[in-house]
C-alpha cells in the first residue's frame, strides 16, 4: 500500500439552500475541489460519492453517474460508487477513495459527499434520519435519533455526573468557532443561558444540544502521495483511514455511554500512522448532538472516560485549547447535510493543516483527526492527517 | 494486485417474500454461503453489500451495519460498506470485495446484494425504479424505466430490423432455462405467442418482455486466490472486474441501440483477463427488458452490432448454443431484486463453472462473464470469472 495525499479540496456554503439543487450543490463542491487541485476534470480515473438518502430527500438515486455526468465527466466513462452509511457516508466515500488510491488500482480519485436535506419537511427529516437507526426494533416504536442520544445523555449523566451546563458549552464553543467559517450554517455566537433556555427536543437534549438539518456539498481530491507535489505545494497526507461498526440499535450495545465502533476504528487508525491520541493536534468529530462530541472526545482518546464534560467546560477543547475540538463549528453550527459531514470534516482539516483557516485557525496544525458516525454509532469511521 | 477467488456462495429462493423481512433474506443468503464456503463468521473481514433503495422499500437505511448484526457479527466490530448504484449496486458491491482482496487490505470477506420489493404497492416500485434514471429531465415527465428501454427497442429496430419475435425469443430461452433453477421466481416456459399476446407495458415491450418485481439476496465469500485451496476444492477465480458509467439521461447519449458503459467496462474487463468475447462460455447478461439483453451480448462483443435478435432467434445464446446466455432465467425469469441482481449472476456462474447447475447446466464452461447495468445504462459493470 502505497501513501496517498489529498491535493484539493472544496465545499459549498452549507444552510438551507433553496435556490440550488442537489445536483447543483454536488457539482459546485466537486468543481471547487478539482481547480483547487489545480488539475482537469479529465485526470479524474473515478468519483466515490457519500450519500444517506437522496432517494427519499429528492427521490432521485443513482447518484453516482448523475453527479459525474453534471459534472461534465460523463463522456470519460470513469467508475462512479455512491456509498451509504447513514451519517458517516462521507466517510466511508473518502475511505474507499483512500483503498482505491493506496492499492494503485487509481492514481487520482475525487470523494464527494453531498445531501440535500431541505425539500421535505421537517417531520419527514427527521422520519429519514431515524431509518438510520433498526426501523423494526428503534424507530418504529418512536425512537427517533435524538431520543436515542438522549438516552445515551441521561446515562453519561447518571454516571458519570456530567451536566446539562457541560452538554452547553459544547454548542456554545462550536457556535464561537463557526463565527468565522464562512461556509458554517449558523455563524453566531450562543451562551449556556440561551441553550438551556431552548425548548428540549428529548429530555436532557435542548434544541440548541441538536445539528441541524441542512442542504450542502463537500469533495477532495486525492493522489498518491508521491505524486502529490507535481500538483500542490502544500499536500496533506492521509496517514490512517479505518473503519469499524457496531449493532445497529442502541439497545443491543455492551454500553451505551461509549460508542465501541469509534474505539475500535481509532485503535485501528493510531495503530496504522504509529501515533498515540496525545500526538493530534486537533480534531474535527462527530457533535450531531453536544453528547456526541463529548462521548466522541473519550472514546478517542482525548480524555478518559466520564472526563467529556469536565474538560470540555475547562475549554481544552476550544482554539487555543489542549485539543482543539471542531474549529469549523462542527455538524452543531456548520450544520449537517449528512452524507456531506464526512468529507466536510476533510476540508476543514486540509485547511488547518495549511494555514489557511483565518481567524479559527489552530496554532501549529500538524497532525489532525477526523471522526463520523452513522446512526447511533452503527458505523463510526476515523481519519489521520498530517502536513 | 493478487488474483482474488470465490469460495462460497449462496442465494434465497427469489420472488414474492412475503413471510420474510429485508434482514431475514440478507441473512439467509449470507449464512448459506458462509456455510458452502465452509467458513466460520469470525473469519470475516468485512462486509460489501449492494442494495438500491432500501430507505424508500423498507424505510430502512444504514443497511450495512444492520446486515452484519442480524447475521451475528455485530461482535466483531467489521467494516461494512453498502453501495448504490441503482440496479448494478449487486455487482458494484462484488467490484468492491474484490479490489479490497486484490490490494491485500482484506483477506477475506464477503459481498452480498439484497432487495426487498414488494412490501410496497406496484406502482411505489415503479416509481422508485424510474429513481435510477434522471428524475428532474426524465421521470418528472413521464419517463418510466419500461418507456425507455421501449425507446432503444424502438429504435434498435429501426435501424436493424429487429422484431417483436426476436425480443420474445429472449424472454422464452430464459423461461425455458429457469425451469431448472430452484432459485428462480418463474419457472415454466412460455411460447413467443404469450409474450406478443401479453399486455403492452410501453409498446414495443409487453409484460412478458420484462423483468419483474421480487425480493432477493444473494452473497459470495471472496479470499486471496492463493488461499483458496485451504477452504475449498473447487475455487472460481475472478478474472476481472470493471465498471464504467454514462449519461444518467438516455437522451443524452451518443446513441441509444448500444450502452457505451457496456462497450467500456467490457473493454477493460477482456484487457485485464486477456481474453476475446470469443472465449467466453457463457454469460449472464442483465436482460432487465429483453431489448436490454439484444443490446448487451452485441455490446460484449458475443455478436454483431444490431445481430442480437438474429442470433437470438438461431439459437445461439441458448443452453448448447454458441454461447449460452443467461442459463439461469436472468433477471427475466428469476425476478430482480435490484440490488441482488449483480450477486445472483456470480452465484450461477460458480455453479456452472463447478459443474453443478443441474439441468441447466453448460458443457464445458471454463469462463463465465456477468454484466449488470444500473438505470437505462449510467452505469455498467463487467466480471470475468474462471475455473
Amino acid at each position: 500500500m502505497r501513501e496517498v495525499a489529498i491535493i484539493g479540496a472544496g465545499t459549498t456554503k452549507f444552510g438551507e439552500l433553496w435556490e440550488k439543487s442537489f445536483r447543483d450543490i454536488a457539482v459546485e463542491a466537486g468543481l471547487k475541489a478539482i481547480e483547487d487541485a489545480g488539475i482537469s476534470g479529465e485526470e479524474i480515473e473515478a468519483l466515490y460519492g457519500g450519500n444517506m438518502s437522496a432517494g427519499r430527500f429528492t427521490e432521485q438515486e443513482h447518484t453516482g453517474p448523475l453527479i459525474a455526468d453534471y459534472a461534465g465527466l460523463a463522456r470519460l466513462h470513469i467508475p462512479t460508487t455512491s456509498v451509504e452509511a447513514a451519517c458517516a457516508s462521507g466517510a466511508l466515500a473518502l475511505h474507499l477513495a483512500v483503498l482505491a488510491v493506496a492499492s494503485g488500482w487509481y492514481d487520482l480519485v475525487i470523494a464527494a459527499g453531498v445531501e440535500k436535506m431541505t425539500d421535505v419537511e421537517p417531520d419527514v427529516a427527521e422520519d429519514l434520519l431515524a431509518s438510520s437507526v433498526d426501523r423494526k426494533w428503534e424507530a418504529i416504536y418512536g425512537a427517533t435519533l435524538p431520543s436515542l442520544f438522549a438516552m445515551m445523555a441521561r446515562t453519561h449523566m447518571e454516571r458519570y455526573n456530567t451536566t446539562s451546563e457541560q452538554m452547553a458549552r459544547v454548542a456554545v464553543k462550536n457556535h464561537a468557532n463557526a463565527v468565522h467559517n464562512p461556509y458554517a450554517q449558523f455563524r453566531r455566537e450562543i451562551s449556556v443561558e440561551s441553550v438551556l433556555a431552548s425548548p428540549l427536543v428529548a429530555d436532557p437534549l435542548h434544541m440548541l444540544d441538536c445539528s441541524s438539518i441542512a442542504d450542502g456539498a463537500a469533495a477532495v481530491v486525492l493522489c498518491a502521495a508521491e505524486e502529490a507535489r507535481n500538483h500542490t505545494d502544500s499536500p496533506i497526507y492521509v496517514k490512517a483511514s479505518a473503519q469499524a461498526s457496531d449493532t445497529i440499535s442502541l439497545h443491543d450495545r455492551r454500553d451505551i455511554t461509549t460508542i465501541d465502533a469509534t474505539v475500535c476504528a481509532a485503535k485501528k487508525a493510531y495503530q496504522r500512522a504509529s501515533l498515540e491520541p496525545s500526538q493530534i493536534d486537533f480534531a474535527e468529530v462527530h457533535d450531531s448532538y453536544t453528547i456526541s462530541e463529548l462521548i466522541a472526545i473519550e472514546d478517542l482518546g482525548f480524555c478518559n472516560k466520564g472526563e467529556g464534560g469536565v474538560v470540555t467546560a475547562e475549554g481544552e477543547t476550544e482554539i487555543g485549547g489542549r485539543i482543539p475540538v471542531n474549529p469549523s463549528g462542527g455538524l452543531k453550527a456548520c450544520g449537517h447535510p449528512l452524507g456531506a459531514t464526512g468529507i466536510r470534516q476533510a476540508v476543514e482539516i486540509m485547511q488547518q493543516l495549511k494555514g489557511e483557516a483565518g481567524k479559527r485557525q489552530v496554532s501549529n496544525a500538524e497532525v489532525g483527526l477526523t471522526h463520523n458516525i452513522g446512526g447511533t454509532g452503527g458505523t463510526a469511521i476515523v481519519h489521520i492527517f498530517s502536513r
